[in-house]
């Protein structure tokens, strides 16, 4: 399949569309969900164009595991979770909605079930301060 | 948290604990979930002793993922898949079962949901028939 240029976040990343930014290397960023399944969800995405696993350079599938364990140990910190449940989904049937590679953080707390994905917006107030809170850890 | 040397991938590591493999290199192992949440359900694990992403190496994280890439590919042509949902747990409260290391490749089928976690083992002869599937694909 090939890479869709005006996926959100493709947008994100030429900065026409904003985002709660926690994280941030040549190679990749970090921001909040905004549809979060649990306090302090967070997407690694790679600068690199990927649609998914399916397509990317196993090389650009590395650097982004190695940020994403740098955002998930600083998530675990900042939240105090007890765990945290780490997704990636490949085609819509696979889970995907956005078709830039991305990869899900989401802190987990002992006996809090993940949220459903209902699509509901999670207060850009709240998420502000998530975002200040996992680069405050990531300092 | 300290890594347990008596966790059972651990244990199929040294082959003291039977397991369908369906690919190894010098860095890790894939084999068959014997509790699949859909067909085809694959783990990949680092040869590498870590608990999980909190305290594995980066470089044997990022070499994970590379075989996560290489497992998935054929897990999607092996068995047709419309898309591939890949989980990761970390400690119990993230969803962690087993403390080793481990990466979920769930093959996915339009209209075909997740099954529940219910730690009903699968006919061990519906598990070598997956294992052959995705053995000749990464052949």
């Amino acid at each position: 399949m090939e890479y869709d240029r005006d996926n959100v976040f493709a947008k994100i990343l030429r900065g026409e569309l904003p985002c709660h930014k926690v994280y941030e290397t040549d190679r990749a960023l970090a921001f909040m969900d905004i549809m979060p399944r649990g306090d302090g969800h967070v997407l690694v995405i790679p600068k690199a164009q990927a649609r998914n696993i399916l397509d990317v350079a196993p090389d650009d599938l590395a650097d982004l595991a190695k940020a994403v364990q740098v955002v998930a140990k600083a998530a675990k910190e900042a939240f105090a979770a007890d765990g945290l449940t780490i997704q990636q989904f490949n085609e819509s049937a696979g889970g995907q909605v956005v078709f830039h590679l991305h990869v899900h953080i989401i802190p987990r707390f002992d006996g809090v079930p993940l949220k459903p994905h209902t699509g509901d917006m999670e207060k850009p107030e709240k998420l502000a301060a998530f975002a200040e809170k996992l680069r405050a850890a990531l300092r």
